[in-house]
């Protein structure tokens, strides 16, 4: 068991429920949450005691009312706390203070509106006394099982004609449990859940994540039985290689979909103000999400969707997809969509096709209908015959799954559609999802008759097939375990060498060494040396200025390249002797380099997220670094085989492998990767490094620049 | 008048419709058809005659049938012809031969099933008779204001149980015209406009599209009146250049919205079976839309959303967007959408926040609320706050549209939320659309007030914000009207010299002096010449092989670069003659061109599209170009405006014209592509042209090796 998730147990499963300052007013949250409480008392749905706090009042209708912690007929194990920001505080602590295992912070205006210094205090006090907190700034939680809920809504508001509507949708019991950042968010997947029959494990707003974190959560659920899906709406983790760890354990019992928020500088603002959460970089994230095997949702419909799939679909599932369908564009749709995907569309053979026309008695030219996949069996196919030739297409070997796009509005259809073809579909014991279009009476019935019987039903092409390669995405995810990061780094002890934050030349040149990454053939000329010392290097060569803390050498023409001979040498070292003389620096030497030419260049580079810690980047090199700016981000390091596939992600990557007269190095250039990955993990006082270029030849790799940054912590 | 609309009003306002085999069999789809337009005829919609016509039937129903053309009361306008292709045929040859102005082909299984000879046959005799065809293979027509109506769906289905339940929703009058090439998914389309209010102007599908195109149709719409957003479901078009010369023409009174099918190559292989359409490569699809101003919707879901908002919001909308929500999620996930579509989410002004503060009696700590954009008022703000702080924030003159979300599920805000904040929101003169989240009785009641006030309402708020953007994007694209494309080419009389497909080096170097596009200074040594003719030449130079048919000279090392020296040129000039000698090729001679160095690498093609014709093609060349493989894609010809447009979509060149150490050629760089897209378009004898490397340097761009292919037709 996580040693994090310590007290956790005490947020669902409480002997008891003290709700601070419930009051007769019951427009106020605590009061709300208080006879939420006692409604799932009645009901018999929560096993837990309920008290409210408050020294106002003797009683809350008919119930007794406490005034202090003290008072309470037994020692509290969760408490909720949903008042003013300036009595909050001092009620958490009381809690501590009294032995409360757990507490809810609902009251936001902490850290998010930047008062950081009341919440430190009270993660102080909370970890002083042993208890566990949740928030501020949260919708607090919600447990099917246990009754526990915290969510200040009421679930029916009454209208002007005095009328009262259900407002909240309440939840079934259910396999999904829903960690989210924004209540809201939360409480609305888990209304759609509802109105698509699934059941909800948990609702957990994780709001400023003070302590309780996604992390936290994640590991929570991925070892509780009753969950089988976990729903993430992510703005930004707290530890960022603990939540890599915690969910590639849990991908392997059970998916877990994250819909990130906070992904452009917009998103990135509004993430500050809402849980204040620092999101860093996006595709650091999106690296990470990679590293955990988690299934990215890229809108929050797909949230939902994803839901929806994994939560009724739990067989694993290959990419070959059936489509069927008696609608012609709509299966065409479906087909576009599952190419884009990655699916495999493959065409019906022969002899499932003849098997297909057998069926389709009644249907106009069947004899010379183009069967073909999408299996389009055209409007004029009844029932039946769209029923029973789809078992039989899905039933070929070579399909693992299906997307069945049944039109009911054709003539020949019949309402009982849902029902047959339900159980054809449940029958093949091949996962499919169905899209159900219209608005009418009836596409609602039929909608809802397919859900009924655990068939994924979604309102368009696009969305039935996407969800379908989610399911094959997660099949391969939870096969191919990723190996996990790791987590504690052995530190060198390397001398600092920095001059005004770069590494100087000597010391860069022996970390390249160390770390097994070639560079061009070089020496140095000193001010004493002798320029014959230059004369084992082959020409043409490249002239550096060597100065302290000159780190910019092309821009103030410190570098002269293509040095055909030893006339040209000598005239470049003097010419630059002139440059640092005039440009008033120190005149160190000058580093004389053999030219790589005639190669692809790369670029590189290794940094320090603030969130997840070193990272490598790797992409096209030199002046092209520039025009194609497309980079491939992994976490720090990579094994050889995390190197590759980081390689194939960069467009340059991809087809250094077969480059047109090229070296076939896409093995070569994972090993210099790995190696490279270890660098900032290994050595703390490195801030970040970036090769440019980086020269693949026939003969190898050469790292023709190097430029090192001292870590400024 | 589009002299292609000939006929077209017999479709949409004729005066008498003829049904063909109608018969007593209820479930034929002619006899559905026919007793759906009784039907619009007692409800008074529909004003023309119905006529029936079957020689095995005296009556259908109470009404007299006919037997044949001849026997009717009056000559016919309107045909319906949905009976089995074997008799359609036939049916159709005879209602030309009768007078009539229009037919319907609804029936199946001609070019789409892989049979073009009936279809070639019909279309010959509806020109003779100058009769126009909808179809053959679609779903027809239906006008809302006419009370045309050939789809053959009924509006009821009977359950098993015997309960009668709607299983068409019949749609409402408005302004939206859907022209499809799916009659299933127009009809879906229809469904889903009335299902939030929206009426249609008429549906149309273009099926087969053997005469009446989905151009035909766009240009019909455009001079409708009561037509007021067009939207199109497209597999492929026929006549490309039509397409975009009656698109570019409508787009300046109403929006098009464009779904394409048959991205994909499975989509494509879908789209042929089909409708039989030919849906070429989408990257030109994609270039033609641009070139039309037509918005394109990249799913299903989004050709509704887009109807939906073009049909409720009619002001024209800069991109500056304001958000304001009472739930910080949902702001933030709407924030990160609007800055992905490249909306300006400027954040609030000072003066404007503390006027917002203001509003905001009641609120938990407003007087600290950190308000930006996304403007949270935090879950404590009631309805009126709420509403007048939006109405405020918005008015002001930096904002040009909302999206605004709405949490109705907080204790605070109350169900009038619709009525209050629907009615701020169209005072204050701007744009917008609102997210309404949830799946409960409030939640929909919201939604619909919503609607019904006119004001677009979507269930997620990327949807919200994207459907804005399109919004935005439109009042551009009106604005700015593309100049029309050349549709008739002058055409150069170029004596062809080609050879073996390939068009020799002498007249390729006369084509590109032709159009000003410079190379590299060369000489070509003949077996007779005098090396010294290479004299005026710079060194490095570069000699290549020229023998009449040798293409590929790279491949069989007919190339060789980096000549340094006059040496060097003697032994290269020998190298390339053993060569020739050792092929068994005839040895023309040596092309010597000055190398070009140090520039950046450009690929600038063209080629001939079967659908829309000259294409231009611009992107990184040299080794590159396979590392790279971004290409940008426009119709030819471009002027130099739109050949600039061109080169900003390339990463390559976007960067051009402030590339580090590199030359400012962007607007030269258009200049070249303008002159070279006319190439294709005055020269049909060329089938393409490849330039690879176009090299930019300081000096200028230099074709280095330019591929000309001739015409194969």
């Amino acid at each position: 068991m996580d040693s994090n998730l310590a007290g956790i147990k005490s947020f669902f499963e409480p002997r008891s429920i003290t709700v601070v300052g419930v009051s007769t007013d019951q427009s106020k949250l605590s009061s709300i949450i208080y006879h939420n409480l006692l409604r799932n008392r009645k009901l018999g749905t929560l096993k837990a005691s309920v008290y409210p706090l408050n020294p106002s009042h003797a009683r809350v209708g008919e119930l007794p009312c406490y005034p202090d912690f003290d008072s309470l007929p037994e020692a509290p194990e969760l408490v909720v706390v949903a008042i003013p920001a300036s009595f909050a505080a001092a009620a958490v602590k009381d809690s501590a203070k009294a032995g409360a295992k757990a507490a809810v912070l609902i009251t936001g205006g902490f850290a998010e509106a930047g008062r950081k210094v009341p919440e430190q205090e009270l993660l102080a006090e909370a970890r002083r006394r042993g208890m566990r907190l949740l928030g501020p700034n949260t919708i607090g939680l919600l447990d099917t099982y246990s009754g526990v809920d915290t969510l200040f809504l009421r679930t029916t508001k009454k209208l002007s004609s005095g009328k009262e509507v259900v407002s909240v949708l309440r939840p079934l019991r259910g396999g999904v449990a829903v960690i989210t950042q924004s209540g809201h968010l939360g409480e609305i997947v888990s209304e759609e859940l509802r109105a698509n029959r699934v059941g909800l494990r948990a609702l957990v707003g994780t709001g400023n994540q003070l302590d309780v974190s996604t992390e936290d959560m994640i590991s929570y659920f991925a070892n509780d039985s009753r969950c089988d899906v976990i729903a993430v709406y992510l703005e930004g983790v707290k530890d960022g290689r603990r939540f890599i760890q915690v969910a590639s354990a849990a991908v392997k019992r059970k998916p877990i979909i994250v819909f990130k928020m906070g992904k452009t500088r917009a998103g990135a603002r509004a993430a500050l103000t809402h849980t204040a959460s620092i999101v860093g970089d996006y595709d650091v994230y999106r690296a990470a999400f990679r590293a955990a095997g988690v299934i990215e949702a890229e809108s929050l419909q797909e949230l939902l969707d994803y839901c929806l799939t994994f939560s009724m679909l739990k067989q694993r599932s290959g990419s070959r997809l059936l489509i069927s369908t008696n609608a012609g564009g709509a299966g065409a749709v479906a087909a576009d969509e599952a190419e884009l995907d990655g699916l495999d569309v493959r065409p019906l053979r022969k002899a499932t096709a003849n098997l297909v026309r057998h069926c389709l008695a009644g249907v106009t030219s069947s004899s010379t209908l183009p069967l073909g996949n999408p299996m389009d069996l055209t409007a004029t196919v009844g029932t039946e015959s769209f029923v029973r030739a789809t078992g039989v297409a899905l039933a070929a070997p070579y399909y693992d799954m299906a997307v069945v796009l049944p039109t009911h509005q054709t003539p020949a259809v019949t309402p009982d559609i849902a029902r047959l073809m339900g159980d054809c579909l449940l029958q093949s014991g091949k996962p499919a999802s169905v899209c159900v279009m219209g608005k009418s009476e009836l596409a609602s019935m039929i909608q809802d008759e397919f859900l009924e019987r655990g068939i994924p039903s979604f309102p368009t092409p696009e969305r039935a097939v996407r969800s379908m390669a989610a399911l094959s995405e997660y099949s391969i995810l939870r096969r191919n375990p990723k190996p996990l990061p790791i987590r504690q780094f052995k530190v060198h002890s390397q001398p600092s060498s920095a001059i005004e934050g770069y590494m100087s030349w000597q010391a860069t040149d022996a970390l390249m060494d160390q770390y097994k990454i070639q560079r061009p053939k070089f020496v140095i000329l000193t001010p004493d040396s002798d320029d014959a010392a230059a004369m084992h290097l082959k020409f043409p060569l490249a002239c550096k200025l060597l100065s302290p803390g000159l780190a910019h050498k092309t821009d103030v023409g410190g570098v002269i390249l293509n040095v055909a001979n030893l006339d040209g040498l000598n005239s470049a070292v003097i010419k630059l002797k002139a440059l640092a003389s005039s440009l008033k620096i120190k005149f160190e030497g000058v580093l004389v380099q053999e030219m790589v030419s005639d190669g692809i260049e790369l670029l590189l580079g290794a940094t320090r997220d603030e969130v997840f810690g070193p990272t490598v980047t790797l992409g096209a090199g030199g002046k092209y670094a520039e025009l194609i700016r497309r980079y491939a981000v992994a976490i720090a390091p990579l094994n050889v085989g995390q190197a590759r596939q980081l390689s194939t992600m960069t467009m340059i990557g991809k087809q250094l492998g077969g480059f047109r007269g090229g070296p076939r190095k896409t093995y070569e250039l994972a090993r210099v990767v790995s190696r490279f990955s270890r660098i900032l993990c290994e050595n703390p006082q490195i801030g970040q490094i970036e090769i440019n270029p980086l020269i693949v030849t026939a003969r190898g790799f050469s790292a023709v620049d190097v430029r090192v940054t001292n870590e400024t912590s």
